[in-house]
């Protein structure tokens, strides 16, 4: 967060309405994408600005797989195509909020869940539990 | 996502029930925070261990602020303290999901509004809107 960072036209970029993300040093950013019929958090991945002017552009999300090194249309050998509702960007403009609908079963994780989350951390910061949900 | 890593006792990383945060290069995780009430998306911040740690021990959110490099401990000028219902961790256990109760008015972001992601991009990949929620 930088409230004082201005955007062009000296807006701050908080409130400019001139989309400007801000990649990394890797040229990456940040990506969270939820279920759009609940909010659900499926899943944070990363694209490169490629991968984002496709996902605009063709309505299905795309991704940056850094362990791969490729660009990445999620679903396209699951099935489980990310169709985009709406994208958003936090205040600072450097992560991406994907709402989307979810093709195929539905699923998200490469685990064959529904959610890359099925697990909680326990209070003794060692153990973990799998959600029943 | 690296299916073919091994936790500690050969388990599969995304099957083990042992808590193993993987930390990037600066020594950070991502952590998505998510009101518990509805699953709404507020923020995305960091933690290095130690807030990790205190998080987990005081049942309050704390973070890594990048900008100022300082532990965080979200809410303590702001009064919107976010008291931790549960901790998740995703696949692959290099980002966290803080499921949170937010204490004084609700809110998360800087700017006063409840969400950081309060802007939508449009299909131009050029401008952004306000949403209504």
């Amino acid at each position: 967060m930088a409230g004082d960072r201005m955007a062009a036209g000296g807006e701050a970029v908080e409130e400019t309405r001139r989309f400007a993300p801000r990649f990394d040093a890797a040229g990456l950013i940040t990506c969270v994408t939820v279920r759009a019929a609940d909010a659900r958090v499926l899943m944070v991945a990363h694209m490169n600005a490629e991968a984002l002017r496709l996902t605009l552009e063709s309505g299905v999300v795309h991704y940056w797989s850094r362990s791969r090194g490729t660009l990445w249309r999620k679903g396209d050998t699951s099935g489980q195509l990310q169709h985009l509702v709406e994208l958003r960007v936090d205040c600072d403009q450097d992560v991406l909020l994907a709402r989307v609908a979810v093709g195929g079963d539905g699923g998200a994780c490469h685990t064959g869940r529904a959610t890359c989350f099925y697990r909680v951390v326990g209070r003794d910061g060692a153990t973990l539990t799998f959600a029943e949900d």
